[in-house]
């Protein structure tokens, strides 16, 4: 691997003692480079307890394929988010929406820059709506598309709106794709965020609701038409931020039903196994990854 | 107490049988009114532990002041948010940010209104940064302002943004004010919404930062200038979602730090003493009017 450092932009850090990454309760003057100062691989997902199992499930893996002594560390500091952390790869929550999942990759990209770390990949993996694709299929983002189907993240800054680029690794894509095998459906496409489950994303099932069913079905065809194959909440800001981090990120989500034949979701019998599929590719591409790198500790 | 309904506005409802309320895992057919029925006071705030906390106060004041057998029931059927009812009271987190808040707020008021509750009244207890007041300070909002300092809630409903007006209760805000006594320093003023908490909040402690500390200043008291006396993530979605269903809303969140004199929160000794204010206001609050209807159950 190589020595890319993660990127921050901002020179009044410089004035700042000892910088406190409030929400995630470190700080800079923390042993960070001790910590996690081997962290190759970050996985944010919105649920604690799948972030959780997922680390629990990664342990499992690295044990098994490298006869590891590995175990994971709960280093949660803040009831905000949770974090594991099994050899070095990161497990974290950031909760749902962009302005929650921003504060956990703002703080998280300060602490691995002030812990040294280079060459680190993010993922984000999720569940969404599909558009036009099945229940259970796991959807590779290609583009992370905001409402008017523009790859772009908007924020006003000091009261002026500012766009910044999303955007995700094609290379990364693509090695993800293709660990996909016979038992993963997989679709390489879109991804639309939302900023909220009921209105944004065209629900007529919300409290509120004052569009037609056909208003709604043209919407989501016209989304479907420009590319999107499905929709989360988190893409837009998750990617920019990344990027603008100098950091390699990849959205991996599956789709748990599929919009245009429904609005409501139900934990039925195959939830379980549907949202697994995400953790189970990336935990793929670690493990081939890390292997590659002849991990072995 | 009279009668006053939650509104649900959405006339594609009746078409569902049994509607999911996926995020907090309940259903219309589940048993609601029995077990919310009762249900008058409903308590947000952003972290989970928070919450759990003030079920625990709520719970030992109910105790004391009427002499009780009332217990905390935690009813969470999902990891995305906590839950506790505590008597008439439910005490619920809602995560940070509009679409986080927004999902909870959305399946509230549909939980509340298929369980026929009536008069009931919402409170966001917080925390904010201050603009202009001291550390320690609660400010019971005026208005719930964007970044524009305007007070809406604009949300992209099928592509198109729509502006929905956010306000609280001027009769529930100036009796809160009144139970502050000489313990709880309170302002009553307006509360802007940001998006992120960093650069959309000004600061210059985030990972990118593209500003200069004059213009952060400026926009800081250009908004101070506007009415605005604290800073949070939550305040427009949360009042226009209420206003929408007809509920009476407060928002109540102390000042952890005033943003004038510089940006870095830090969990230091008054931390939890300033935390608790808000809390302790609704508690006295929602006490006082448990007394006035002669709650004795």
């Amino acid at each position: 691997m190589g020595d890319k450092k993660v990127k921050l932009s901002n020179p009044h850090l410089k004035e700042i003692d000892s910088d406190k990454l409030y929400h995630i309760g470190f700080a800079s003057s923390d042993n960070l480079k001790e910590d996690f100062g081997d962290v190759k691989f970050v996985c944010l997902g919105g649920s604690s307890g799948r972030m959780k199992r997922f680390s629990q499930m990664l342990c499992e893996e690295l044990k098994v394929k490298f006869n590891s002594n590995i175990s994971i560390e709960d280093f949660t500091k803040s009831d905000r988010f949770s974090m594991y952390k099994v050899g070095p790869i990161i497990c974290a929550s950031h909760g749902m929406g962009v302005p929650s999942a921003s504060i956990l990759v703002c703080e998280m990209i300060k602490m691995l820059h002030y812990a040294d770390v280079t060459d680190v990949t993010i993922f984000r993996v999720g569940t969404s709506g599909g558009l036009g694709i099945d229940a259970g299929t796991v959807v590779v983002t290609r583009r992370a598309l905001d409402h008017k189907f523009e790859p772009f993240y908007e924020i006003p800054i000091l009261g002026k709106t500012q766009r910044f680029p999303t955007g995700t690794d094609d290379e990364l894509a693509k090695e993800l794709q293709d660990l996909c095998g016979d038992d993963i459906p997989v679709r390489y496409g879109d991804t639309m965020c939302a900023n909220d489950f009921y209105e944004a994303q065209a629900r007529l099932d919300g409290p509120f609701c004052g569009y037609t069913s056909e208003e709604k079905m043209q919407y989501l065809h016209d989304a479907h038409k420009a590319g999107v194959l499905n929709v989360e909440m988190e893409c837009t800001g998750f990617t920019s931020l990344c990027r603008r981090a100098g950091i390699r990120v990849a959205i991996v989500c599956v789709a748990l039903l599929n919009r245009l034949n429904g609005d409501q979701v139900s934990k039925g019998e195959m939830y379980h196994v549907y949202e697994r599929r995400p953790l189970v590719l990336v935990s793929r591409y670690i493990c081939k990854k890390l292997k590659d790198s002849h991990y072995s500790k």
